[in-house]
């Protein structure tokens, strides 16, 4: 072959995003072959998935073997059904078994992340005899070997010995006396979301999934666990802005998908904010008497708007890294009412004073004017703190995802109460 | 010491968030002295601090005892000055040169995260020698023993060998025949958030960190990154809600800090919102003519807020998994300029017929009235994504954190200039 006509996996990586389908596989061919399965691994699994649909079938099965089971899996959760049963006829009958098995486990859970390819020693073993039976299990594509699992008849988990355990302790030693009992691990069906907090908690590198017989399943390894996280917290990065979770790379989300996860929610929020509607033709009277009112509405609502997201973008995150749980909502009131007063004193006066000094040629005493904004400032700024913080709260207590609780939504909210508070102010100070 | 008097650490694990400084001192003091080093190694470092600030000062040299050389840095790093210099003075020699050396890395660079302890060889070692060196070490605290690095006499990285390497090496081979040497390496100075993107874009479990010279300096492990990735997200999440980075627990943060964290970005939004005073201002006359404008207004400028924040918050997560990069913005452009007008058109139809299909008593023609929202909304939802979309390219362009494009602050830009667009429109349709 015409070394000329080869493309370094340099090339290639840095042309991918803004290549069709078509053209990325004609590129992958061009790789040379040891590049070319480098560069596979690094793909992401969507991207794999459309490499594997494009190849020939002996390369597909080429392709497919250079995977581990969990990552496998991982491909055929996403894959089309169709595709999903060619794919797992081109699997060789012992990887066959292990990615049936573990397809039974959703995606998001522990059962979805675990690898089923883990060392395993017997209790009964002398330490020299582990090591030695670890360095021949390293010949197969184990997960990790650093961690060796102590495993009875019935493959139930009695402990678990690292290397430098098996390292420190003396050749003749039985594994059974210098393993550690006390696993922490995990049922396959637990959500990946607790899952990470699990390995944070106890700073984890590796957990054993057991089912609830206590027999061990696989491992998740704590390289997942980062996945885990980054994949979690771009879902309530994007419920917070009011769209549903992409699911994939900005980029590469079809316009008509992009299009139903964010027009969902803007409906929903355009169809609340028309209540304002209703709520300022009812004041329309008010609003012809004193047309000056309508001057500093935006200003307002705006300011219970900002206030709000701030609130329960704090909170969310909170409750995301278990910081604040349902529990502790007296102590999120708490806050929230102090920082709400005194958030709302300081930018009501702010804007009393704006006002003020700004002056003006309204019938109406000036001072009067810049009292009733600074005074719905202070209103509407508390009660958007209020909703902000609670709202997220509520609805963890009502089952629902508190990333619900988006910025936009809070704002809305509070747009039609805070129009309430500012005319009710108005009402009082300035329309007798 | 009478048994009825201890805790378990489970009830103090649980009580701890009620208790004040010097309840949990004492507490602290009621746990088994086993427990108590358990304990003490899953506090938060702030916790940490606040208990050693309070222990007599053989138990804080025992406590600091437990801790690696990262962690007690950490620890260091989050002291007041004073603190910082008792506690260098408790450490044990050694430990102190690795500490201060340590100390000399930014607490948000690689260096910051970098443990100095890590398994060394050399490449002359057969791999019978390497193991049996390794066993070694593995009394000693390292961070890992699975990884063993191949340095020469300058300490300069040649390569690295896992344990499975040597493990299914002949014994007798040369640890320089069978070591890898396409090592991915960083330097101190990198960047959390970068060294973060490589540790996930090489599946990487440990990440050899050197100097210009190429001599190693300790390694990151990915358990570490796990804590980047959490926190770089926290510190996103709050800049998006329109907070500084809170940098501690939400419960945790004191009034007064909380309150500086959020009243700085509230008064830059709230004087940037008091333009749409001017500009309402401007319109006054508009709105004597026909006060109906008004009862719109609420429901024309959060269209405007809702579809930015939404646009921006989905870009700026994008940007800060590396999936969008600054080249990128024509695609981006052209994606949000398609989701802006369809979203646009979506809901100015929804507004102009529910409006249409309502009714009522004004002069105008009810079309013209529900034509004028209905444009209004298209133009605002376009506008919006745009400036949302758009605004945290700029900000990265600029040398500035795309993040600080929040939600509230894209609402603040496109509530001015949606007012504009709304009173043009009805300028042109209603009022001739």
């Amino acid at each position: 072959m015409d070394s000329e006509t080869n493309l370094s996996v340099t090339e290639l990586r840095e042309a991918w995003p803004l290549l069709d389908a078509g053209e990325r596989v004609d590129g992958y061919r061009l790789l040379e072959s040891e590049d070319a399965e480098g560069f596979f691994e690094e793909l992401s699994t969507q991207d794999q998935l459309e490499l594997l649909r494009a190849l020939p079938e002996a390369q597909r099965r080429m392709r497919l073997r250079l995977l581990a089971p969990d990552d496998i899996t991982d491909l055929l959760q996403q894959a089309v059904p169709e595709d999903r049963a060619k794919l797992v006829d081109l699997l060789e009958p012992p990887m066959r078994r292990e990615v049936v098995a573990l397809l039974a486990y959703a995606e998001d859970d522990a059962g979805g992340l675990m690898s089923p390819r883990f060392a395993r020693v017997r209790p009964e073993m002398t330490v020299d005899e582990a090591i030695l039976y670890l360095r021949r299990q390293a010949y197969e594509r184990l997960e990790t070997i650093y961690y060796a699992y102590v495993l009875d008849r019935e493959q139930r988990l009695l402990g678990v010995a690292s290397f430098r355990d098996l390292f420190q302790a003396r050749g003749a030693s039985l594994v059974r006396d210098i393993m550690r009992t006390d696993v922490v691990t995990a049922l396959g069906d637990m959500d990946q979301e607790a899952l990470a907090k699990l390995f944070a908690a106890h700073d984890l590198v590796a957990l054993p999934i057991v089912d609830e017989a206590g027999r061990m399943k696989g491992i998740v390894t704590v390289d997942d666990i980062v996945d885990v996280v980054q994949e979690e917290a771009t879902e309530d990065f994007q419920k917070i802005g009011g769209t549903v979770a992409l699911e994939a790379p900005y980029l590469e989300v079809g316009f008509f998908s992009m299009f139903k996860k964010r027009a969902g929610w803007m409906i929903i929020l355009f169809l609340g904010e028309m209540l304002t509607i209703r709520v300022m033709a009812g004041y329309e009277t008010r609003l012809e008497q004193m047309v000056m009112l309508a001057v500093f509405l935006p200003l307002i609502i705006s300011s219970g708007g900002n206030s709000g997201g701030q609130a329960s973008t704090l909170v969310i995150r909170a409750m995301a890294l278990g910081e604040v749980r349902l529990r502790d909502w007296t102590r999120v009131l708490v806050r929230e009412l102090a920082a709400g007063l005194s958030l709302g004193c300081l930018l009501g006066v702010i804007g009393l004073t704006a006002i003020y000094l700004r002056g003006g040629d309204a019938d109406e005493p000036l001072i009067r004017i810049a009292a009733t904004v600074g005074a719905s400032v202070l209103g509407v700024v508390l009660w958007g703190t209020l909703v902000g913080s609670m709202l997220p709260l509520l609805l963890r207590r009502a089952g629902f995802d508190p990333a619900s609780a988006s910025a936009p939504l809070v704002a809305t909210l509070v747009d039609v109460t805070g129009l309430m508070v500012y005319f009710t102010v108005a009402s009082v100070v300035l329309l007798r």
